[in-house]
């Protein structure tokens, strides 16, 4: 089953079928992390922009390694000197990078839906790497990939999502891609930090970490945001340890092969203990990994493709797409 | 008539069949932007110096686009970072990015006459991107590249440029080239943003934008640099747009297949109104894709040639080269 | 004899053997910065990864240039965007880097120790590009590879370090190479900037500059770092200039072929004059072109290497590997 989509914006409008096919369009590239000469020629010729309009180091590294490797040049735009500052709209700053012609556009923004508002206005494929509180999407692949590389499946898993649900959109990626292909995902954090009705996303809320953690095969532990936070949702940093940090001890209680999870960067000692973070139980750095094996699968699938999407449509991808880049996926030398 | 200059430092020096040659060399180059695959392997080897001491995110990197698609490396050098603030002098600074080999140097400067000053005690070709009040070649060719491709010529077209023509390096260049090859130009604007003796760049001045306007084949609107001028030079932003700004009612005094530019970024509903920036007379996306190939043909012409200038010489380039440059011009697979 | 060394992280552990290798490794690499066409295939599929945790920006251009000219890719990581700001630690930032895949990185940070500490925690190769105030083993060798250049030899020659020895990385470096290798070094400065115990680096501490420049064969002056020191470790920069200053008069002490070399950026007029920066002795200049070629050996002798090294560990690199780089050093075409 292709991909139907011309833009990568979030994970809530694919399918488990789209998921799975995105998940397997990743395996290839993740080999290939592994190999000593990591570069393909697949996107030779091909221009990727990265429009960051808020601060990022490692999504913005991971999608440019992610470029490099797949052979593509690169437009970078980073807010701090763009021509937001003089006054210019968004939508004329990404139609101004449009008629250089990259073949896609990544986008960073700190308002919710900017990179569909984009999309719909802009013949350019665009992806998503973390719009507002709303969605990253390619966050939510990497876990979803990476939990699938460990336990073998993602059906039937017990996932404990901790922290603060309410403001991350590594939170909400994460909760459709595993409800969509079927896991029990079950959410905790402070009160403050808490969607109302949670439920409809189909998650369990549960009323603390302990009782999240129960029986549970993956805890993916979500960063504090320090710098929006301090002391106005939660009363100090040694009191959110206390009652929502996830140690050795409260970790006790899931599944003895948990795999644990956090898409960084990390506050030790606060969302998560240093022999947490640093134990056998922890993917924290094959995320980092795997995130850019799924970048590379969908700048390949999204940048690749000959013809750019329409405006707002979904351009579907013949399915000789897919033959392609497994016949690619090897280093070139 | 081949190139004979060793820098790009302004249009002021150029004779009209330069300009020409450069419009004719830029062709091949905006062909290729509509190429799937859009990489060339003509600068491969060579390197690029791109020194910014002003921010720029349109110029930086359209200039940087050229270069990769060119198969050029860069060197970055942004004014944030760069050993000024250690109290180098800007000889210094340069003659460093030199000694590292780069085949030309793209400089960005708030001075008016820096460009000149290093290209006259450097050995390596400077192409000016903008220097303070003074000129911005490149933007000027791919505004006369842009009026050709749509009009079919240049000389006898009335052009109108509208706008702050006292600080601003793109009025001074597009009145450079435009005058050169015969076009009649027509400037209106603020008294206070009308330059002394306007009339010595061989241009007519309107005494109001209504007058400019009437019977143009094109009008270029420039920036308002609110940034800098505000409440100072006018009394409100309302009032310019009441006054100076290039509305429909006004356009409609213009030929009926009137052309429409503007350097970007606007300020819509100021300078420009916003059906009159998106309108089909509108070419302001067309000058972006044009930016890029008329800077592939200044960094192929000045950048790819076997031995560098001398300092402040004038090296002539030979003729075969024009031949390379055609042959060069087909995507690399 | 090869590298012993999985890093490179200060010119003190080196022996004069290797330090004389690295000097040999460098020499075809100087001879690509003449040629037309720069560019390597070397560690085409390879990634070094830069990490300025502090501001650079000769050092980062310069190797940024000397991995585009071997063909790798690179991952830029400047402290401005850096996750640092978002409370992590350095050592996560740079484990989330290497779970990207570098195959190298090339580190720069205020903190004197900083690039060990990584390299003990690390499987990855690490660069020192400056630390604080203990090395800058880049700048050490490409100051005796440009001594080597013009001198002929290292052996014997009577070399003078000037100016701020105490808190300069710049000269423990280069101490550390010109001692190895036989050199009878001197330095002067103001006793402030001195630091204690001095001869126990194997130098002569002279009591003026004009003593050290006695019969001096090189003259390396070091840069006077205003924007940490004004006003308090010296009384004004008249002074300074007056007691401490190279100029044409005091270079006469020294032999009448002296070399003059300064790390960059300059205080024209401060530390060194006018005349001899830009005299016929002066090899600045020079020092910064064998800059890229010093560091395309280091970095083709760390990231080229097949496999990694084990952390904190020594990997001998087979001697098969020198061959290569000579075969491999002619220009791609």
């Amino acid at each position: 089953m292709p991909f139907r989509f011309g833009h990568m914006l979030g994970i809530e409008p694919l399918s488990a079928e789209e998921i799975l096919f995105l998940l397997d369009q990743s395996k290839p590239f993740q080999e290939i992390q592994r190999h000593p000469l990591k570069k393909l020629a697949t996107l030779r010729g091909k221009t990727v922009a990265l429009a960051f309009f808020e601060p990022s180091t490692r999504t913005r590294i991971s999608f440019a390694t992610a470029a490099a490797r797949l052979g593509a040049d690169q437009m970078n735009l980073q807010a701090e000197s763009s021509s937001l500052k003089k006054g210019e709209s968004l939508l004329d700053t990404v139609r101004t990078l449009d008629a250089m012609k990259p073949d896609c556009i990544v986008m960073r923004h700190s308002s919710s839906g900017a990179p569909d508002f984009v999309a719909r206005n802009l013949p350019l494929p665009v992806i998503n790497a973390g719009d507002g509180t709303h969605e990253h999407p390619t966050q939510g692949l990497l876990d979803a990939f990476t939990i699938r590389e460990k336990r073998g499946r993602i059906e039937g898993l017990r996932v404990a999502i901790v922290g603060d649900i309410a403001h991350s959109r590594v939170a909400r990626s994460n909760i459709w891609a595993l409800t969509k292909l079927g896991a029990e995902v079950t959410v905790a954090g402070p009160p403050t930090m808490m969607p109302a009705q949670v439920e409809r996303f189909g998650v369990t809320v549960a009323k603390s970490v302990d009782e999240a953690l129960e029986g549970a095969d993956v805890v993916n532990v979500l960063r504090i945001q320090l710098e929006r936070q301090r002391a106005t949702l939660y009363s100090s940093l040694r009191e959110y340890s206390r009652v929502y940090g996830v140690d050795a001890e409260r970790l006790r209680r899931a599944k003895p092969d948990v795999t644990v999870m956090h898409p960084g960067p990390m506050n030790r000692g606060v969302e998560i203990a240093q022999d947490v973070a640093d134990g056998v139980h922890s993917v924290i750095l094959e995320q980092v990994t795997n995130g850019v094996a799924v970048r590379m699968a969908v700048l390949y699938l999204l940048a690749g493709r000959e013809a750019s999407a329409e405006p707002g449509g979904e351009t579907p991808t013949p399915g000789a797409k897919r033959s392609h880049v497994e016949s690619t996926v090897s280093p070139r030398r």
